[in-house]
């Protein structure tokens, strides 16, 4: 990872796809394998057993196993290798039980998914915090006038309110949306060599089963190495959310220039500083989330691009994909969390706004002054929101029956 | 249009989103505002008439409407100066009426959710076409061995039915998602100069509702001037259904190689054929297929990177978005009418696959060569394929319940 | 070609790659090719003039060309078969030298190189003169004060003569880079089948040279039927000047809004207004510079994407490449002529720019705002202009040697 | 950075862009600023000597300077402030002399210049190396019939050595297109706060041309803080590369198919094992190869995207492009690298070649096979394969001329 990702991604994402974390995913997968294969009786308990209590990441040297990959051509077949040989410390016969009757990408896909639920489940958060913040903002500023500007020009009045439930609609949809794509592709890989699970002797549906249960992800009822759809699906979902985050960190950046002044990022020390200009505030969240803007839609035109994938696994493409899928999900989460952290805290200058608007008017023609830029305006869109956003709060925390 | 459309994209496609079909597709959102604004008693009942009377694309002169747009930096604009003066040929006092409270953005973007429908329902049927020929032949050849490949090179065994069956699942989900999207996405657009429709006195979202209606379309509740979340998810599902295309193509014309003979398009007159060699045959099903597989991600791509767009309208971002969704649909067309018309009458050389895998035992030794690449592990395969092609099936063709 | 097109491009690259150009194009190959096989002696002098006699566009059905690439896959395949037809009622004996050696590819390639000659000469063109309109206010605003902004925040004074030439550089070097990856990848393709020109007996690259001569275009000294490296790099130059022109536009729309006032677009009747505000006037020529920035990127990473192609010939790259390469050629020349047009005349509001420098003055402490913000240091930012602008005319217009 | 780039991309480039390494290189530019501010009397020696003292890696907390970059939105924050600390231990007097008169961008910039400058170096002495196998392999295979294949069909025979040179010629190009572009592109960047190099009293330009002499790297003459046209240059160039890799590893996989067997990748022990097959062989170099032709195209889509650069320093585009730089880098790395190391050992079976010529033969009428499947096509096909290989050689390795 570049040093560029310290501020464009969040350093809990980083963890989740850290080499560390990946190596032990991928010893859960094993692990969930050797007691699934044990329970229908496939495998020995004992050998279970064995194979479960060697599949502790502490056990392993992960940069040994990265560094490997290399020349494998997969992280798969070091870590097999090396789990292998710490099975056969205690018990010998268990060796050849290790990873019974699957593939490489079986192991890789099943632990991209579950550290993919650990970024999903902070993007959900942060997102629910991002949308909640525009809510309220939504509800104080329901009728403060402000200028409506259409390509880049101001073009009448509308509410801040407004504003800000036009920018928390996406986010409480894109929160409903990512749930569902993230169970529709959260799920466990497991089809053996090439998808028929031929060895595991007619009971491989049965071992999946039992390791979605044990892993906490979807069974899919078949393979899915070659069809990526529900997958990319979800990476399209976070590409949407970070669009949409990226127009109002747009709409920020533009209301926040000295010469508009109509909103600011909440200051701290140390954030957005200058390293020449000591007086000046930088909008750093507004900067993340516009950065991962640039960045998401060329992760899903890759994740798309590698969905021609050849035959029963693919050359180059599968593997593009696994590079991609973290940097989208480190994008994401890093444009989210900038935005949950700034947008509570927004200074909003309703005052600016309303200067804005008299300036405006002093320049026009008193008719037009008055049929496109009366404050007044507010209030009616003001309604709206106000309507809206009741909606909106209502999708995003959904009242709790009493049980 | 450049040249290449003619074998890229298809005919109705390139209707669709013709110059002609979209002004049409714009009189109709012209029309159907005057209307409902009679309904609600915003502008006389005359006017409505007139107005809709005038509607009809043969009166106007679409090639200098498309002409008068580049200066205008809007289609609309020249669209909505025709009509008034079309109108006001017969009826001066309805002149006032035209157009009235809307925007530019409003009949574009509603223009474009009509056109879109028609152009999403070709793609559906031809994707339920593609979708059943694929089941058709997994049923056939449910059992008949093949070599499974992996990396590109020949792994085990399976049957060619679960290959088709592979195929066919995402093509389903597809069908399904995109369904879904569609009725998220195709709404009516109406917000006025600024997402406020203040001119329409609180009547405003009555009169969207009954132009939801009148047109078919959704209401969204809302303005969506610069909240594309629904829109791009629509055409991500575009995308990933390309992409699901695209391996299918990918797969027939790997295993539609001489060397390896096992699958070919069907054959007619005047298709495929080279320009040098009158004996070649020349994949173009998948030809198609595979270039929308290289094009759409990019599409996708664009569409994502325009929604950070500013305020009440973007400023370069939504007409980029605009310039791009048709050619995602021509695409995204040109690819399953491609498979759709292929896929029926696909080729399929069983005895071909036997021999491929039987030469690949002679090679090996007779260890590996019964573990891996026993034509016997088609029958499992195949118990999968069935067992899931039902599903499949049920899912395209649910059945009807008696009335 | 969607209805966008007609503000997204120019009607002189659409005309460029319409399908009547384009099949002119397509016929000058074939022309020249029997031209250069009757001057080596490979085809009889009178089949080569009745080939050249039919090769007139007004001849041929384009449109039913065009409709019949469909199921060949290829537009040159009807074509052939339809120059076949046109010299065959004149000459049956000339009918077997038509085409005679040549691939479909060669036509479309060579076709394509000829119509993409005539695009680049509009680019150039109207590069040059938005480069000179720059280095004009370069000159005449050398010194005049305006704020420097970082981060979207106003950071020191800097002079608009120099913001001027930062613009104008990037266009003086893509002029210079164009220029020459143009004559790179303007060459006449002609490979025959495979590439070897294997019935043309020895005498292929004397063709070759000869028809380079005769088209205009540059001899590659191979086949570059799958080496798309240098065509794909004049995409990549292309794809800059976008970017760099981009990069002007977003400025102009940043400084041209109503809060900023310091540039606004030149005024025009009908140009940049509104459906729904008759007062207000929007900067169209940035809009159609920052909408070609959003998609030129897509185009570029689309042509990067096919570059992969299979063989002698590719299935679907290559096809995608001829869909994608007219619309990036479009895309640049939209965005070139729309600031060519705009920037001559280009309102500057010096007073204005000062104003706003002295009002942020008046906010900060009287140190900061010597230090930082006084307008005297426009004048060392001047001189820095100055002699910039001088080396940027020099290479703009390199002073011509008496003959 | 995660756990796949260990096999996409190299631990050389990992290392080139690792935290450690970058800020080392931001050190050495801190450092080589104060030395030539020294030079020119701008700031006194005794602080220079102090500064430059200071200036070594070891001293610092690099994962700090990195921790902290995500509040301050830069990594030269936190970087300046831990150099001040360091410096005023020793002499509190040269505190105020550090990073004098220069900004973030300025360190950053050229720091990723310098680390640019070593990846290039690495990716061109790979890029010689493929080149350079395949002329050799052109030579010795110039006259082997093979298939020639157009849209994956057979279409003709051609000769090995002539495919060899196809692969090689474009690999050639690049190599010298990129030593162009990296000339262009590898620049001191010195513009101080806003790029009129204001606090250095009309010694900028100076201070900037000893920089760049002390460092290495080029003088641009000029600020290039949010003029990106060369550096995004550079980019594509190692995109367009990374696409003629990527075509020759398609070709590779292909002829590397069992069922055709042309070509195989070098053998080595754990190379390219399956985890569940052992008898199975991998082509992981073309797989690398591959990836980086699918995730390349993106990067450069946004080095693109990211031009349009808001003023004098960017608010989220200059930061993405941060972000994706190092990756390009890598992966075009991770490519040439892979195939510069498996293209000398490449096994060419020239007997296979030569026997799917004569199954291909059988299967065809007498007259067809004869046209186009004669295996004395190889000849002529050779000839033209060694006048290129001896153009291309000359332009690989230019004689030297005595001194």
């Amino acid at each position: 990872m570049s040093v560029f990702e310290g501020f464009l991604s969040t350093s809990e994402t980083l963890a989740a796809f850290s080499e560390h974390h990946f190596v032990d995913a991928m010893l859960r997968f094993e692990a969930a394998l050797a007691r699934a294969q044990a329970q229908v009786g496939l495998i020995p308990e004992s050998a279970a057993q064995s194979i479960v209590g060697s599949c502790k990441v502490e056990l392993f040297d992960v940069a040994k196993i990265v560094r490997d990959s290399g020349r494998a051509g997969s992280v798969a077949l070091p870590l097999v290798k090396s789990l292998k040989e710490a099975v056969g410390l205690f018990n010998a016969d268990a060796v050849a039980y290790v990873h019974f009757g699957s593939t490489s990408q079986d192991v890789i896909d099943t632990a991209m998914a579950l550290v993919t639920r650990e970024a999903v489940s902070l993007v959900q958060a942060d997102l629910a915090k991002a949308a909640q913040a525009l809510l309220r903002h939504a509800e104080i500023h329901a009728i403060t006038p402000i200028l409506a500007r259409t390509l880049m020009q101001p073009a009448s009045v509308t509410s801040f309110g407004l504003k800000c439930v036009g920018w928390a609609a996406p986010l409480v949809r894109s929160r409903d949306r990512i749930s569902q794509a993230a169970r529709c592709a959260l799920n466990v890989q497991l089809g053996g060599a090439v998808g028929t699970l031929a060895q595991m002797k007619g009971q491989g549906s049965q071992v999946r089963r039992h390791m979605a249960e044990a892993l906490g992800l979807g069974d899919p009822g078949a393979t899915w190495h070659t069809q990526r759809d529900e997958w990319v699906a979800l990476g399209c979902e976070l590409g949407i959310m970070v669009g949409s985050l990226g127009k109002i960190a747009k709409d920020i950046s533009l209301m926040g220039q000295w010469e508009v002044g109509e909103l600011a990022e909440p200051s701290e020390p140390d954030r957005g500083g200058s390293s020449a200009m000591p007086y000046k505030r930088n909008p750093v969240a507004a900067m993340a989330a516009l950065a991962a803007a640039e960045r998401a839609p060329q992760r899903v035109a890759a994740l798309l691009q590698a969905m021609s994938q050849e035959h029963e696994r693919a050359l180059g493409a599968w593997q593009a994909e696994l590079g991609e899928w973290p940097q989208l999900l480190m994008a994401a989460h890093g444009s989210v969390r900038a935005l949950a952290g700034a947008l509570p805290g927004l200074q909003v200058d309703a005052a600016r706004m309303r200067s804005n608007i008299d300036r405006l008017r002093a320049e026009l023609p008193r008719d037009a002054a008055d049929e496109w830029f009366d404050p007044a305006l507010a209030v009616p869109a003001g309604e709206i929101a106000l309507a809206q956003a009741l909606v909106l709060q209502a999708r995003l925390n959904p009242p709790q029956l009493a049980r």
